[in-house]
């Protein structure tokens, strides 16, 4: 199944690649209203799981992830966030790796080192899943946008480490909005309500909303256009340059 | 130096140890306007680190850190949070990691496996440091609290790991604050702005300090005190009840 020469992280006997860690991306996607994730298929095996991997030798952590996310789903330059390292001891199982590697067409022996215990480090981001080609690598069999309430079944504690994502995003959903630009340069403060309601899954009174965002001091008013009917338009914005 | 049925964690070959990863916890020390961080000695090497360790196979991680924490300074019931983990492939430095065992009594083979490559998963802490008693174990020298312009030099990266756990300190300020029982049950206003300035390192405005704990509404005002000056005594806050 493998090319040769694929810089590929799953190998029988994991030259090259740092044992015991592995990385796990969450990636939400956002658009008017909806809030989806990112879940691939292992190729022929029908277990579904978080776009994860391992990590090579002489790669920085954070290098992996982005490595891993593209390779997986086609996804690059996106803003990925730690925000959790998931650290039982049993939370691996050697039956589903198994699976996962003999549907590579590896047949992996009884002590090969990814059906060992390892920890996951979780990462998120935030993007636009309609700006976004997918575009899996063979190891992927599938690799789609769910929404939450018809996620499959995930191997290991990959839901688990699904909703501590959703948990963080939701906690730091201030601090972090500028840096995942979801919105056009130009929004409306409703634009932005629409946005925080569907990631907080709640609805959110429209004029304290807009005097906390106002209070945060992150946003610039930008003029109206100058139409016949500006003053039935509402006001633009955008986020207030950091550099 | 080390006692026999010792659990401890740098034994030659590492056996019944997670190979790979480390545990680092940032304790900052907190008490009456003072902001103070634990550093360890390494026995007989002159090297300051972090009070870290590695985790057992069959512990959980974040078990692991407590102790570890327990074993290197004596410190427990302390609530450890994880900030971020530090995975650059190069962060690890052989020459001092061979020191640390030598001077621990030991003599590592050239590729003993804490020469290598291993990322570490941060937690922190922020204690009332009057209340603790430091017990380190045998293969910590030394273990104390230093101010902040005079930690030494420190092993690794474990001076920019406390630099990004102050950051995040100071960024979760006021979510973490009532874990952390760094105040009496009671107490006033001004002590609360103290903690604050304190781990903020900046002066805050009295009375938008005070109106923005209000509006938080994690403070239940108690009572004064029926003295003859009641008139002048402060108010008394405690902490709502989270149960």
């Amino acid at each position: 199944m493998l090319r040769q020469n694929d810089p590929r992280e799953i190998s029988p006997h994991g030259e090259g690649l740092v044992k015991g860690v592995a990385v796990d991306p969450v990636i939400f996607g956002f658009h008017e209203g909806r809030l989806k994730v990112l879940i691939i298929e292992h190729t022929n095996t029908g277990l579904y799981a978080l776009p994860g991997g391992y990590i090579q030798e002489k790669e920085d952590l954070d290098e992996a992830a982005k490595r891993i996310l593209t390779m997986r789903t086609g996804l690059s330059a996106v803003y990925l966030e730690q925000f959790h390292v998931f650290g039982k001891y049993d939370r691996n199982d050697a039956g589903v790796v198994r699976q996962i590697l003999i549907g590579q067409g590896f047949s992996p022996a009884e002590e090969h080192w990814s059906l060992q215990r390892f920890i996951s480090v979780g990462y998120y981001a935030l993007v636009d899943y309609t700006r976004i080609e997918l575009t899996p690598d063979p190891t992927t069999g599938r690799c789609e946008w769910f929404e939450f309430d018809q996620i499959p079944p995930l191997i290991l504690d990959h839901r688990l480490i699904i909703d501590k994502a959703l948990a963080t995003l939701r906690i730091n959903l201030d601090q972090l909005l500028i840096g995942f630009n979801l919105l056009p340069e130009l929004f409306t403060m409703g634009d932005l309500h629409t946005l925080y309601e569907t990631i907080l899954d709640k609805k959110l009174l429209s004029t304290n909303f807009q005097r906390k965002m106002l209070s945060l001091g992150i946003l610039e008013r930008i003029e109206k256009k100058k139409t016949g009917k500006a003053h039935k338009a509402p006001y633009l914005y955008r986020f207030k340059s950091t550099t």
